[in-house]
């Protein structure tokens, strides 16, 4: 039989495996950030119906564009956004790798400020862009001065900022943004795809693009949305970098029912976005009753949190996995991480983890 | 206002155009080999109620593995395949994206017989592979011996083989493809995005799959099925180069929509397929007339047809459309491309042509 060590691959990829949490068929998931709210009735039938216009003509290649789509996403954003300044593509992972294609690549460096969204280096492996693990403070920090000198000496093409950083939870002080924009010598991509969770009064990158163009916000509609299974990722940026992305864009790699889709979602925002208020007031349910309980947890802007374990967090992961509840194991050693959900998934987690306690 | 030259764009994409045809407003579009055949109702309602099924659960993550689509697929090929031996993804412009990614890259090089798909050069520049623009005979054909001298001159990575290749229509003979396979380094990528069109007794390269792991062919079902805007494209192969594109392919590229979609698609393919007979009818009908005419004209095993005009082939594309009918001016000098559609389309197509003869 072949295997993969009798193929061709690229040196890099040899040993390596697939990228993605263990898909297992456990009561209480709470491992991908997903949303736990199904789409409600009205907004499926919402969807259905846009979604049943597009099949007739599904002989045809979609909008290459994406016009509409992004005029809508724009719309949603407000801050005086068009449709120019907008891109999107079949998640925001998709929207990462176009950038690093168009602005990254082979002989061009990236970095990332580590612990964040593990994706990164792997987008970066995957355009054979070179990747720098930049560091955090002990706390999971970033510090103006911290994010400054590192820029300074990696020189980066592209660098990638998370807020609220994944998977930590915290949101960034624009200020750090602000500075890292200020001595960058190329692209700073802003990974905002949990801002809609974020705590009253945390700032977006939004309102830093006038005047920046080497500026990228991106975004998803995986999380607040709940429309992970959708797949739709946009970037915010001057036109200009929609322009670039367009050079390596694969043409009409967003389906008619993918344009179709989100555009309804986006139309029934009010319905989709309800279940925010609700996620965050887990949120911050479980960062407080763990914080009680004498666990170390990071703040937390995101529908997430990272929590401190005693020990090594396999052993913690698999424990909570045998009480019925999936959390994610990131790496970090003593640190676990878990998605916020509906009260009852709260509940589940908040019992489980008293088998920690034993 | 900032443009695409302020910005840190990498320098071998500087002064390119994004791919695509036109997207005019014509009455007659001949110039993408669509399918000129809607969705049938009966099939409409179908991929509805698959889709349908789908909305309420959203907000969680697609399969990523796909794996009851890529089931589906084998089954519809037949040739003793399964899940395991196909990989699917959104067009087989990102399924040969993440070939190039695994198995060429920076530092490996890429070689095609031009002329052929002209996005093969273009996935090569994304992925920072380099591309060997390999030649073929005056009549467009590639001969064992041609094909041979040119990988052994040339050590590539990946070599793209094109049958039916696009533009030129023409089935390409097995016994090049062994050749090939026989003398390559690396990975034998054939590309049969047109194969159910081909005329009786052609050959597919599936039947060479058995014993030649290093042999990949692309399938869409953007043409044969009319399914271009919902975005499936796939590879059939050894299921150890399956296990090399997941290394990287971005986790949940496919949505569940998409997902739902094709399944519902595959299972009304005698439908949706009916349109073939009507459209080779159509394509063996305006090759017949051009001969006719006195133009010379490729064998076509596609659903298009490369044609000889008089003079610059600009001036007769544009000729044409000012005729209201759009064809493709692929770029070689002297030859037009049309799409086989309806028979009124053939009509008007025809008719638009005698212009050219004033």
């Amino acid at each position: 039989m072949t295997t993969l060590d009798d193929l061709p691959i690229r040196d890099d990829l040899r040993g390596r495996s697939p990228y993605g949490a263990p898909q297992l068929d456990v009561a209480v998931r709470l491992n991908t950030n997903e949303n736990s709210y199904p789409v409600p009735d009205a907004v499926v039938d919402a969807i259905g119906k846009a979604v049943a216009a597009e099949l007739r003509d599904l002989n045809r290649y979609p909008d290459r564009d994406a016009l509409a789509l992004r005029a809508d996403l724009a719309d949603y954003l407000g801050h005086g956004l068009t449709a120019g300044h907008v891109w999107a593509a079949n998640g925001s992972n998709e929207i990462q790798q176009q950038l690093l294609q168009a602005f990254a690549g082979p002989g061009r460096v990236a970095l990332g400020f580590t612990p964040a969204y593990s994706m990164h280096p792997l987008l970066a492996l995957g355009t054979g862009t070179g990747w720098v693990a930049g560091r955090r403070g002990a706390d999971f920090g970033l510090t103006v001065d911290d994010a400054v000198s590192q820029v300074r000496a990696h020189h980066p093409d592209v660098v990638f900022l998370c807020s609220p950083n994944n998977p930590t939870g915290t949101a960034l002080d624009p200020a750090v943004i602000g500075a890292v924009l200020d001595v960058a010598p190329g692209m700073v991509v802003v990974d905002e795809a949990y801002a809609e969770f974020a705590r009253a009064g945390t700032r977006t990158a939004l309102e830093l693009l006038p005047g920046h163009p080497r500026l990228v916000v991106t975004r998803t509609m995986s999380k607040a949305f709940g429309f992970a299974g959708g797949r739709l990722g946009y970037l915010v940026a001057d036109p200009a970098v929609v322009d670039a992305v367009q050079l390596v864009r694969l043409p009409y790699h967003l389906s008619a029912l993918t344009q179709a889709a989100a555009r309804a979602a986006l139309a029934h925002r009010g319905a989709l976005l309800a279940s925010v208020a609700a996620i965050r007031e887990q949120r911050d349910r479980i960062v407080g009753e763990l914080r009680r309980r004498g666990h170390r947890v990071a703040d937390s802007d995101a529908n997430f949190v990272l929590f401190s374990v005693d020990g090594d967090q396999a052993v913690a992961w698999r424990a909570l996995l045998d009480a019925g509840v999936l959390v994610r194991d990131v790496g970090l050693p003593g640190w676990l991480r878990v998605t916020a959900g509906t009260p009852a998934e709260t509940d589940a987690f908040l019992d489980a983890m008293e088998v920690l306690s034993r």
